[in-house]
């Protein structure tokens, strides 16, 4: 009972109906919160609007502000609650600052077709135990990442070279994922997890984090338990800004969301 | 002067600050008004009402019904405006019913730095002399999509096999675009190309019109004039739904939009 994860994405209904949350210090990195984790406090609050429409379909996220550890209200705006799906309209307020604002449209995983002819093909990643750990990440990184300590992250021992000093250049990072705290991957999760690893810019040879400006994710099916593989490329990084597409597939070979971000290239 | 595409996306301010526009019967396809136009209305509304910030950079649009020909008024909520870029929501809606609601970051593409390091390729195209023109498609099929009249489109010959029965089965579409009305390109107009093709499961051998949840369109960089390259292409059909990924190519060979979205599959 009780996985850590869930007390921290935990969302409470207050008199005026909007969603009151405490954003948790576990999940600083660099100078603010992790996006991803903020994207699942508020698919939290949207799956608790939403009777019925348990799941996150798709959902697209504009990053106004960095949000800082404490708490957090989100107001939920339904659009259009109709038939299978519902979309609905959310922002996460801290006092007067706006950090997310964010559309999305829910629905029950569960119910759609069976059918899938997926010509994705799944990341071929040594298994877990031959891959780099993120325990292996210098002190120093820990100490401005906590985030980190959520995570047992196993980098694919080919997209890491940035941690020594040699990026590849290619724009692509990989790794197994999940959670310390044993939690398995859900529709919500799946929010963070897909902007859980370092940017992809650190394998450009860019350390430094990458503000994103807006994200969206759609998530494909519900993920059965068990690793999850994680993969992050850019193909365009141009004017101060790169993309970055995230896949995730699920331990039953399964592509359970995709997600593209734009963000501002580090500084560093 | 007078180009036809922006007399059909202009918008009128009125006295209680919303946009008013006339939508075009010209645009109708199959039961409703092309997405695609419909977010280059919404972009134009955007563009009006953040002044000095006339590019779109992100824009995420979730469509909520089918719009009709005629009147239709735009609603622009600015959530932050600061610094180089603004973030607004803005509604399209026809009467009492909203056509599509949308987040949007507008900035100004003309003063981003000028490094590009794109590893993406730009599609391989015969000249579009050799490719197969739109004019080419059935009576039939001009009759249900009149918007076709509004493009000059050359289909790579490698996928227009859907046309005459023969789906490659790939998943992947791609042609040369302009509008015959002459008018260039521009960041706007990138809204409307980026929906614009048909839907990329014809070449999965689905006919039919493919309703989209969700876009999000990423502007990269103000297109050169001429010919546009648009290439679409899809990894995940599963559940009733796949993804449809754009990517715009201009005369010069640079890539200027990326774009995302989850759309229905066809009944048909």
């Amino acid at each position: 009972m009780g996985h850590e994860f869930d007390s921290q994405i935990a969302i409470e209904r207050s008199a005026d109906g909007r969603y009151a949350a405490e954003l948790s210090a576990g999940w600083v990195v660099g100078g603010g919160v992790n996006g991803g984790y903020l994207l699942a406090v508020v698919g939290n609050a949207l799956r608790a609007a939403l009777p019925g429409k348990p799941d996150p379909i798709a959902i697209s996220a504009y990053y106004l502000s960095a949000a800082t550890p404490g708490p957090a209200t989100v107001s939920v705006d339904v659009r259009r609650d109709g038939g299978s799906i519902a979309t609905a309209a959310a922002d996460l307020r801290q006092g007067d600052d706006t950090r997310i604002t964010a559309l999305a449209t829910y629905g029950d995983l569960g119910r759609l077709g069976d059918d899938v002819r997926t010509t994705a093909e799944e990341p071929a990643m040594p298994p877990p135990d031959e891959c780099v750990p993120n325990t292996m990440a210098p002190p120093e990184v820990r100490a401005i990442a906590p985030l980190m300590d959520r995570f047992d992250m196993r980098f694919h021992p080919d997209h890491i070279g940035w941690a020594v000093g040699q990026p590849s250049g290619n724009g692509v990072l990989s790794a197994w994922f999940r959670l310390v705290d044993g939690r398995e991957p859900d529709p919500i999760s799946l929010l963070m997890v897909v902007d859980a690893l370092p940017p992809v810019t650190f394998d450009l040879g860019m350390p430094g984090w990458a503000p994103t400006l807006e994200l969206t994710a759609h998530v494909r099916a519900r993920p059965a338990p068990g690793w999850l593989k994680v993969r992050h490329a850019t193909r365009n990084m141009a004017g101060g800004m790169f993309e970055e597409d995230c896949e995730v597939w699920d331990s039953t070979g399964r592509l359970v969301a995709q997600s593209r971000q734009l963000a501002r290239q580090p500084r560093g």
